[in-house]
């Protein structure tokens, strides 16, 4: 078998506890990028990553090796660049409703987004709701509407980081994904790469979530945070609920439908909360006193100036307006269908996973990349937890397209309801902060 | 990337500490044989392997999947079969002089032989200094020799645990081999293979040595003892010193000449302990008495009876046996050289590893499989490891050919060899024993 001469002594370092130079990393990522070093000694390696760890400086240095690994965005002179990521939830519309905010509040959003998989939708998708708008912007035309909007969203057309969609694809079959290091630096490479000064993100934890336990959302989040601060960004994360969906809307068109009540002001508590709250960690991170930020974001949603931001955006990538001030003209499908409280008493758990595989089962999602997806299935929880219900009451609706899916989604969802005859201890939605 | 549905499950299982069944280690080692498993799986596999460890029960599960790999051989109602591995070191002649003193001693020896590699050599190589004698002989010609005599000794032509060679390639690249479970179930896959009821193992430790601590060498010897015991067999372990090579020759012929002088009874004392307390050790699991064994074994040296069997089996296998009698026939090279002593004192050290290398530079070993060597070169130790010498005294003897390596071999000699002023304190060869 063919190798680079050097790598197994790199395998031995790291097997042992030791940790890498910067230009090992380098031989070890570039190496295996540019198909020089061969996959078998790399996922020995990632294993060895995975049972011995790797420092603060180490995880900050495979971040900065792999975010070099491919283009870098150069925002250039865009004033108060601030990216956004969450680690993935069910109804998580935040995008949608923050990325406006922060441009109405003077930053600028020039931001990459992603397309859902598997049971966590994406934001490209979500905007694609609106006929005609596209995530494809020449360079030139992406830069020039984040300076005069103050927001621009695109797909992940440049080729950032490309170190970590291999290591990744290794990692996914062998049993390496689940760690702290590895996941922390996928995320930031991508991150680095996409050249904002101030990073806000918003870790989920809990059943829907990725991170199970607050603990581990904690480890990751001051993970990110130290990797962006030894990189020179502001970085700060929120740890937030993802035990249920956020919001009450799961799938494409209907989370729009929610983004735009949000943006009019009229939006479910726990989503507009969780919106004001990164605003305020972006504004903090460009030195605004935090009460002060907290004002002038909230005013954001009452006044309009966030949803007139998110009109021009729709407008400049082509999409149709109008539908921003008639939220009821999106496609929604037509079918309808509601699962009932098999029991009187109050919803425990409405879990966040079952929902997003429910609009999966409906259409709304893909479980490959590059599948067409139905923006207009989804589902709509009547009641979250913590809430009344009566013995048959409709507990949750589903919106299904000709029946497609209907009885999977509604095994998955009855399976993730429970109806208890105590009201459940409300749990918060901001569980930390960390910067 | 393709993969088998459950291998990532396996590899996190072992990731996590846990123990795999006989039914998973069959997945994993079968699938990879088969091509089935990929390696970049089956490498990241072995890293948990080499951080998690195993179970004692799951390297024998190991090492029995790995056996049943490929042929085994099958040594039908030949009486007291006993096979004989050493772990590898330099100037070992000890299967040379040993197999034939097993046969006189009444029990069976139809045992696979390797060649030479890197700074070890190998009883085929040694034979092979015999003109004529092959080490290709059919299974039936293999088994009745075995039977007659009580000795056949051939390559490893047989497809004996196949599974082992293509993990040992793997473990090579990907820092995985000094692992004691897969050092362990290396051996013993091929041991169990080969089908003799008694295992008696000769595990070297030192400067030339796998295994460089009294510590190291103790728990592979228990992992060895212990696999063969859950499978059935009647497995024994010297564990012997190897600073320094055995006796004083290392290259094929001059090994070969001091096996017979050993043979005759006029071996170096070493060597002759070594070759009597491997021999007791074989005659104890077949339930022999140790002090009678020990006479016994000693009494085949004087009396010429395993000298007799070596002869009888160097001609059934084509070799010319006048030579046995007349060893200053073999081809030893003409070439002669020397390293001095560089001042008075007595030898330290005389490195194993520096004498393989040299021999190997000299041409007398092989960098990789199937290359030709010279049988007829080589080193001889002049003073050992405790004697006296005076500067400029002769302290080893070079046997080249035309001068080709002898540079390379001197130097490396010189660093291999230390004098002090203090006579060492003497250090058994025979460390410990394992049962």
């Amino acid at each position: 078998m063919p190798s680079s001469p050097n790598i197994p002594d790199l395998i031995r370092k790291k097997r042992d506890g030791e940790a890498h130079t910067p230009a090992e990393l380098e031989a070890l990522v570039l190496g295996y990028t540019r198909g020089e070093v061969p996959d078998y000694q790399i996922s020995a390696w990632l294993m060895a990553v995975y049972l011995r760890g790797m420092t603060p400086q180490e995880t900050a240095d495979l971040t900065r090796v792999m975010a070099d690994s491919g283009d870098q965005m150069n925002l250039g002179d865009l004033p108060h660049t601030v990216d956004k990521h969450s680690t993935g939830g069910v109804g998580d519309k935040t995008s949608l409703i923050l990325t406006p905010m922060l441009a109405a509040l003077g930053l600028t959003v020039a931001k990459m987004s992603g397309r859902g998989l598997a049971h966590t939708g994406g934001t490209i998708d979500k905007l694609e709701s609106f006929p005609g708008w596209t995530p494809e912007l020449p360079e030139d035309r992406f830069l020039a509407q984040a300076r005069e909007i103050g927001l621009a969203l695109v797909g992940q057309s440049r080729d950032l980081a490309p170190a970590d969609g291999k290591l990744y694809a290794l990692r996914d079959v062998t049993a390496t994904v689940d760690c702290l290091p590895l996941i922390a630096s996928s995320i930031m490479s991508k991150k680095l790469a996409s050249g904002a000064h101030t990073v806000v993100l918003d870790v989920k934890v809990g059943a829907g979530a990725f991170m199970r336990t607050l603990e581990d959302g904690r480890a990751l989040a001051r993970a990110m945070v130290d990797i962006g601060t030894r990189a020179g960004r502001q970085v700060r994360a929120v740890l937030t609920d993802m035990d249920t969906p956020l919001g009450h809307m799961a799938g494409n068109s209907l989370e729009v439908q929610e983004a735009l009540a949000t943006l009019r002001g009229e939006g479910p508590a726990d989503l507009t909360e969780l919106c004001v709250a990164l605003a305020v960690e972006a504004l903090a991170a460009y030195g605004e006193d935090e009460a002060a930020a907290e004002a002038r974001a909230r005013a954001t949603l009452e006044d309009g100036s966030a949803l007139e931001r998110f009109r021009a955006f729709i407008a400049a990538q082509g999409g149709d307006a109008a539908l921003v001030d008639h939220p009821e003209r999106l496609d929604v499908a037509p079918g309808r269908a509601e699962v009932m409280s098999p029991s009187s008493g109050y919803v425990e758990r409405m879990d966040a996973l079952a929902v997003g595989r429910a609009v999966l089962a409906l259409g709304g999602g893909r479980e490959r990349k590059g599948e067409p997806i139905d923006h207009g299935v989804g589902v709509e929880l009547l009641k979250k937890p913590g809430e009344a219900v009566r013995a048959g009451e409709p507990v949750l609706r589903l919106y299904h397209r000709d029946g497609r899916g209907l009885e999977a989604a509604r095994e998955l969802l009855q399976a993730g309801l429970s109806v208890g005859e105590a009201a459940p201890t409300p749990e918060p939605l901001i569980l930390d902060r960390v910067s």
